[in-house]
């Protein structure tokens, strides 16, 4: 096939770099190319744009002040760099929370940190994908040292209400540090830490139209964390290794961008977004909305199609050009279905076919509309040749179609 | 002062991205910006240049297998990966042995690991900047699980005989693993990891004009590591992060121009630092050359100006343009002379006044006749008010300066 037409519905995934930021960045490669850390002006003036950087980054976050702000290359690292690095500076506490639906990065960690000797609690979803709160509230312990709980979840879009678990878990425990994993968040709702409890919070630069291979990590002072990548005194001496000066200044161009678009997000993402939903959920009859959260990012949609496979959605998707994904792209590869739509109950009539679609400010109506056009036939395609006719039938009668 | 000409003589700082680097990375940021773990083509054609990349670096490190490539965020990255992933396989061994002259970020590394209950022995350097290797051999028992050694010194180019170490320690102790920080001689003199007993190496992409940012990890195949940063799948899930595409495929490409500029290296290169070090220490009497050690890359030298004071001559030099420093950048802040001249035995008279040049492909002739033609009044006038009079009077009357 060699369809060059593109609509890219899996911006969760990744985003396209904005054309603002690539030429925010362009002077940093081959012309302003000095270390920051070195005396000369011509390495120093990076080392100015760097502490600007980090004043947008604080804004970005709404933190209180910039020295909470570290750079980091991913949001891996930065969930690594803050639950790593929290940990080893107390190991009196033994006992981690977190959620059942958190990203594989973080998810795999905490599997690490029970190899490790830790004793984690998992906390669940409703078949909404909403956060079982009082079960998390009910776990919190003497010997609680952590509550890790992301913003919005990558495959649904359910926003959890972290600054309310901040707030409870701390009056029952206020040694137990929390922290936010916001990559899905940045970008689509606004952040505003210094209001809150929260003790740290990441971000990754490329799920808001900045590069991949970017991120940072907010550190409430006077937090104390020990460093993942030891070296050199950038950072504070949290994080070493020569400073990313490109990435940087295109993050912070980036978060600005971002910023300057929230409200777009909430009016035309969404609207674009519901239009994909309902235009979905009326054509077809054997679709269902995994997505229902009552407080949903503005640009994102879990729609599962019932007795196909999601693979094979995909794979015929792609042939029309429309990109979108089964789960996180960084647990592709594997067939497990989503483990997040597992923790929500999802039946397993739909687990396999269930697809994520996340739009972003580049998604024009004539993308929805392709969309909405081709994916009945799609379905329909691979709904007949589906080994379920008879729950498939059965289907049908239920919903009064012949 | 506003002078916009530059003289850049800092590369083994970091290095100007080459304008080619930067046409190849163009495209993965607006256009095929999609994740390389998706299943669409999209993505896939980014998983297939990543592909294509890590066989390109495989070349540049002289690996077998390309599976034995991880692609990194900086050097220190990789040697924090390394080091730590290596011992954390294995703690039965508590011994460890480095370098008095390695890299800050590997350095402090070993300095955490000496307060984690590992027993560091450091190994010296002789004047020249050569390592005592009897000294290292005499070291090693079999309780060491590491042996770390850098292959080029970063302050004074000396090469280290990494390929004689690994195998000679390795057969008083065949359990010992080790890692060499290539760095500072990858893109200077050619690797070839395939045919020595090393385990680990790992290099920096913006110390060959890739951007700031990139880096790799060569681990020999079948040797396990454990990941620093856990997560996702990526890296053979030895790294979690979305794959930074424009990067990878910007230090590939960085990698082959090296390669193919390896002759220029040791011949316009090593032409011009030769022509630019003889010319300093033969106009300049209280100047001695600090990095006289034998085996060296081709682009460094170290000169000690004696009875003045490093940043001031640093800073002068800046007043026309041209870059150069005192030490690592990656200590600069400190006002501690080099730890690296320190261990050489460097005289204190001459340990202050330390600068490192270090020059790249894009160092032209007029660079250097410009520096030699500004550098003796720099020193003249800077010696004029040193503290140090009646020493410098001594030093002229042995010299027969009158």
């Amino acid at each position: 096939m060699t369809n060059s037409k593109i609509v890219y519905l899996d911006n969760n995934a990744t985003t396209k770099v904005d054309e603002k930021v690539v030429e925010s960045m362009f002077p940093y490669f081959s012309e302003s190319y000095g270390n920051p850390s070195s005396i000369y002006k011509f390495g120093g003036k990076n080392s100015a744009a760097i502490k600007e950087a980090r004043e947008t980054i604080k804004d970005f976050f709404g933190a209180e002040k910039s020295k909470e702000i570290f750079f980091t290359a991913s949001g891996s690292e930065s969930a690594n760099m803050a639950i790593r690095g929290i940990l080893s500076s107390d190991r009196s506490l033994n006992h981690l929370i977190t959620t059942k639906v958190e990203h594989p990065c973080v998810l795999n960690l905490y599997k690490q940190l029970e190899k490790e000797g830790y004793h984690v609690t998992f906390i669940g979803v409703n078949a909404s994908g909403e956060l079982n709160t009082e079960e998390l509230y009910a776990a919190v312990t003497d010997k609680t040292a952590l509550v890790s709980c992301m913003y919005a979840n990558n495959e649904t879009g359910a926003i959890f209400p972290v600054e309310e678990i901040a707030q409870k878990v701390k009056s029952i425990n206020p040694k137990t540090k929390i922290y936010v994993d916001a990559v899905q968040a940045a970008g689509k709702i606004k952040l505003n830490v210094k209001d809150t409890l929260i003790d740290m919070m990441g971000i990754s630069g490329h799920k808001f139209h900045a590069p991949k291979g970017i991120g940072a990590l907010y550190v409430k002072s006077p937090t104390l964390i020990t460093p993942l990548i030891i070296g050199g005194h950038q950072e504070s001496g949290k994080r070493a290794g020569t400073e990313n000066v490109p990435f940087i200044i295109g993050m912070a161009k980036a978060a600005q961008l971002a910023q300057d678009s929230l409200e777009y997000e909430i009016t035309t993402v969404k609207r674009l977004r519901d239009k994909l939903e309902k235009g979905l959920l009326s054509s077809i009859y054997n679709a269902r909305l995994n997505s229902a959260a009552h407080n949903r990012v503005p640009n994102t949609t879990n729609i599962g199609f019932e007795y196909i496979e999601g693979e094979l959605i995909l794979l015929n998707m792609d042939d029309f050009g429309i990109c979108a994904s089964s789960g996180s792209a960084c647990t592709s590869g594997s067939l497990d279905p989503s483990h997040v739509l597992k923790a929500m109950g999802v039946p397993f009539t739909a687990l396999h076919g269930s697809i994520r679609f996340s739009l972003s400010r580049y998604t024009t109506e004539e993308d929805i509309d392709y969309t909405l056009e081709k994916m009945p036939s799609i379905i329909q395609k691979l709904t007949k040749i589906s080994p379920f006719q008879k729950e498939l039938k059965e289907l049908r009668e239920r919903k009064g179609i012949i």
